[in-house]
This record gives C-alpha cells, structure tokens and sequence, in this order.
C-alpha cells in the first residue's frame, strides 16, 4: 500500500505558482510589500492549481503513542501523562483544542501507539477520538530496535489513512499536525540528527523542563541507540522502526495524505517536523506541501526546518507541541489567501 | 489639554499581573510552554486590571497625512496616492482593509494632514472616515519646520481624541495603529535616528521601493533637515514639529488615548513605532500598553523596538505600514487570552 502511495504523489502546478506571482504582482501595494504572505498565497495557488485559494476547512490531527525509551529518564514527566491527556484532547481542556476551537479547526485525535488503553472518558466527548493502536508503546531504543519494519511500516499507513479519509470526508482544504507523547523529542532528536547529519549535541534539547543532568542522560541514551542500530539516513523506515515512534511515522503518514490529496499541511514543532523529515525521504515532492507553521524552543527544530528549506511563519517561543504552533499559524495562512483574492489592483484607483 | 491628558496616565496592574503568572503556572503544559503568548496574556492582565482578559472589539485607526519633503525625492510614488488611496481604505480595497474585515477589526480613516481634500468617495462607504485636517500636508523640512509647535500638539490631541471617542463609543477592548501618507518613512527615519540615538544610514531604508540612489537622496534630506533644526532628542513636540508629520502625531495621541483608557494598543510598522516613540517621551508609561505588533522589513524598525525594549509578535517581511501587521498580530492576541482563559489544569487531569 505505502508503495502504491508514494508513486501517486504529484508536484504542484508551476503553471497556478507563475499565476500567483503574477496577480501579486498587480496587488494595491508596493511590490511584494506584504512579504511572506506572497509567497504564501502563491503555494496555495500551486498547490490547489487554482487562482482563488480557499483555506477554510480544516483539522488537527493530534498522534499520539509511547515510547520504551522514558525508561532511560529522558522526560521529567511519568509515561500515564500521554493518556491521561486523552480526555483533555477530547474536551476541549488541552492548548490544541482551545485555540483549535477559536481558530473553528476539528481536533481529531488518532491512538497509534500508546502504552495504555483508554476508554473512560470521563465527559462527553466533543472532538473526535480514533483506535488505531499499531503496539502499545514502542521498545527501548537503547536495547532494542523501537518496532519492526512492519509495525513502522504500519504506522505510517495507518496516519495516512486516518488523514486521507477526513481529507475526503470533511472536504478539508489544509490539515495540521499535532501529537503527544511523553518522551518523543527523544526519538526526534535522534532522528534529526541522523536525516540532517548535524551533531546529536545540536540536535538535543531540554524538551518539556529537564535540567542540566537529565539532558545528559537523554543525550547518552540517544548516543547508545544509534551506536546500537547505526541507521541508514536515507532510510526512512530503518530510522523509524529502529528509534521510533509510532506517532512520528503516523505524522510522516498524515503528510504522505496531504500531499497525494494536493491539500497543504502545516508542520507544528519539533516531533511533528522529524516526521516532516521522514515523510520527505519517502518522497522529497512532499516537501512542496508543507507549510511551517512556527519555530519551536528546542534548539535542533531550526535545523530541521533548514534541512526542509522552510521557513517558518511564526517565532513565539512555544515549546509545547500537540499541534499548537501550526493552528496559530493558520490564521496567517487564512489571511494570505484572504489578502490575495480580496485586495485591489492600482487599476481599481486609476493609477 | 495634552498636559492634563499627560498627568492622569496611570501604570498597569502590578497585582493582576502577578495574577496572571500564577494562572499561567497552573496551565496544563510544562512551566510557559506558550512562550511569548503567557508574557501577552499576563500584560492583557495588567492593562485590564482582571485575571479573564476578554479581547473581542477592536479597531485599527489609519492615520492619514502627507509630507513636504517629498518634493527632494524620497518617494518612488506621486504625493496624491496618499489620497487616492482614501477609497480603498473606506471600500475594502486596501490590504489593511481586506485583513481587518476578516479579523472582525473596525477601519477608521482619519485625515489629519492629506494634502488634497476627498470627498468625492466613488462608492459607498464600508469603513468610518474623518476628517480632522490640522494641516494640508506638512512643509519641507530640509528648508524650515515641518509644522508649528501648536500644530504639532493639536496633531497628538486629534489622535487622542478620535481614538478616546471610539474606545469609549464601541467600547473597544483593543485599538490598533495604522497609517498612510507617501513620504513617511521619511520622518519616522528621522525621529527614529534623533530618538534612539542611532546612525541615521541605519535608521533609514528603501521605504515603498527606493533603489540605491533614491535612498541616498533620502539620507541626504534627513540629514540637512536634522543639522538645521538639531532637534532636541527628550523634546517630542520639539521633534514632531521640526520633522513632522501629521499622521505620527495622531499616533502618539491614538497611543496616549490607549494608556488613558487603560486598553492596550497594538503598533504596526516602521512609521507607528516612530509614532510610539513620541508617545513614550510624552509619557514613558505607554510603554506597558503597547504591544509590538510586527518587525518589518525597514531596517531601522527592530532598533525603534530595541529602543523601546519591545519584542515584536510576527516577523514576516513586510514594509507595507497602513496597519496590517498589527492587525495580523491581533489573532496571536486573540489566541494568547484565549489559552490564558480556556486551558485546563493539572489538577483538572487529576495530577
């Protein structure tokens, strides 16, 4: 299936790009006064292979699943966090969801690979909750390889098919990465440092509050399971099934979606942007259909992003994850093709 | 009347925003995992003197007026565009406009100082326009004073007067700074390099789209502007009346209406924050109201923000002025009270 996947994705249109620049060009402005909006405004129009951008559906796909490696002491947080925060996702509690809920984005939150089950929600649900547990928390990667081939395989199907189909379903025009996962900066540290080739130190932060010590610890574990596997870094499946995680190939699966449905994704922080690089060694054309939707706190996702050559729109210090940046950026996004369509020409004031 | 104004500017809320923080801490994410959008929120706090900061009405007032100094060449564009753009602003043409009537923003055109006079509005009006000319475009001031020193004031007293009208009358929750006027980057290059002290060669940019010679022609003219007048630096009304221009005067007024009032403001560009600084030499506690919306492209901008120990929310290129970074800025805002109000606790998860 994934290979069936991978040979259907198609460049955007350089025709509807060169139309882009050209109505920018006549926009009531000096030229290009309003910046990045251009050059956003003119990947939607690529992307869509229109004139007239539309961005006005969309959703949050929040990953979430665990990871064997919280064993080392890489998170200050305890391994229940990941599932406890389920009924916060659904409920409009968590950060994602609240700014989800202004901004008029759906939360669908999608269980790839969390170590527990939960089923008791303790209130009415108002988002959407979806089972597609692939394991129940990945391997220690310091001792074994974090799934198998297959399991890796599966995850990043299955984040394409969950995205694919509400893609279709709901019509959405842009969809928008989120995850959780107590944990996960480590197997995306240890992934950006492989993909981009920039040294584990560069790559490695503190993540959500350790200290000094415990940065230690996480760089020593992550130092261990790449001298353990040696993965390949034009192997997108050999990084993922040998550091994980599961929410991390689903990620690269939701971007496979956007971009076989020429829909744009926004790529929100540091774990959402290690599955924007997976996602890219599957197939570089990916890489059109991103929108980076802000520049994260932990030191390596600047990295990322410059491997990716993008550009992210925001710079607001976030380091929380679940999708927050990239739904803040949205707005901006609205607004690009909102300024594109609607703002007059010189010819409309006689000059 | 300035004076009175002056005096009765009070600080923001030294307990509310101690309140602020210690909500923030509560929040169901790692210690301000939110970056700059805590920092937002517990100012929104302080400026409101509440611990559930609502921004929902809101306005950008674009401050309109033209300059003098544009006959020495420091302006690719013919000084009647500053008029002729009028329509535009009031029918949802301009880009400021275009991105307002999304953002639910209210446009208020207000001529302070246009050199021409329109009436003649060839569509019916969408936006509010007043017309409060304290002069017909200001004098060149590379051979004598922009304006006098009453103009000068009554320039502050009109910004401070429509802004408080309307804060009062559409009980705003938040305003926002915008402007018009060809040849302004001129003077707030000028007032920029007097305020903050800085080489005015760094001060001073491309503008609307100078090319190399254009620009030193604009160097050129500021500089035998400032060794004529030698503005004082501490003086603002000595600065606003040597240099101009009209409509950054209204701004410094629009900015003390915002402190008066107790609401915050958010500045635009290049030219509002020249605006802000004449504010925050009138009274150094509008400060604590501003919030800096945007660093755009004029070189010197991030210096006036620097000056003001500012740190602006949006950083995507753009030099247009008229207001649209401020109001991009507004959705960040929005979304800072939003999380503030609307996220849960931990103790809501039962950690």
């Amino acid at each position: 299936m994934l290979n069936d996947i991978l040979v259907k994705i198609e460049k955007p249109s350089a025709e509807f790009l060169q139309k882009g620049k050209d109505r920018n060009a006549q926009l009531l402005m000096p030229p290009r006064a309003m910046g990045r909006l251009h050059e956003i405004a003119e990947q939607l129009c690529s992307i869509y292979s229109t004139d007239k951008p539309v961005v006005e559906r969309s959703a949050v796909f929040v990953m979430a699943g665990d990871h064997g490696v919280v064993e080392e002491g890489v998170s200050p947080f305890p391994q229940k966090v990941t599932t406890l925060m389920f009924n916060s996702f659904l409920n409009d509690l968590a950060t994602v969801s609240v700014l989800a809920k202004k901004e008029n984005v759906n939360v669908i939150l999608v269980d790839v690979g969390s170590k527990f089950t939960q089923t008791d929600f303790n209130k009415p649900i108002k988002n959407i909750f979806i089972s597609k547990k692939v394991l129940f928390g990945t391997k220690n990667f310091t001792k074994e390889r974090a799934m198998s081939v297959d399991e890796a395989i599966k995850t990043i199907e299955v984040g394409f098919e969950v995205a694919d189909h509400f893609i279709k379903k709901e019509k959405l025009d842009i969809i928008i990465t989120g995850e959780m996962g107590i944990g996960n900066t480590t197997p995306s540290a240890a992934i950006g440092a492989v993909v981009t080739g920039n040294d584990l130190e560069l790559m490695t932060g503190k993540g959500a509050g350790l200290d000094d010590e415990g940065l230690r610890i996480k760089i020593e574990a992550i130092k261990k399971g790449l001298e353990l596997h040696n993965p390949d870094p034009k192997d997108p499946i050999d990084i993922l099934s040998k550091v994980g995680g599961a929410e991390i190939g689903a990620i690269a699966g939701l971007i496979l979606a956007a971009a076989y449905n020429k829909k744009p994704v926004i790529i929100d922080g540091f774990i959402s942007t290690a599955g924007a690089l997976l996602a890219y060694l599957l197939n570089p054309i990916t890489r059109d259909y991103m929108i980076a939707g802000h520049c994260s706190e932990e030191p390596g996702h600047i990295k990322m992003l410059d491997f990716l050559a993008l550009k992210p729109i925001l710079n607001l210090n976030l380091r929380l994850g679940e999708g927050t940046g990239a739904v803040l950026a949205l707005s901006i996004i609205k607004q690009a093709a909102n300024m594109f369509n609607n703002v007059g020409t010189f010819a409309d004031i006689g000059l």
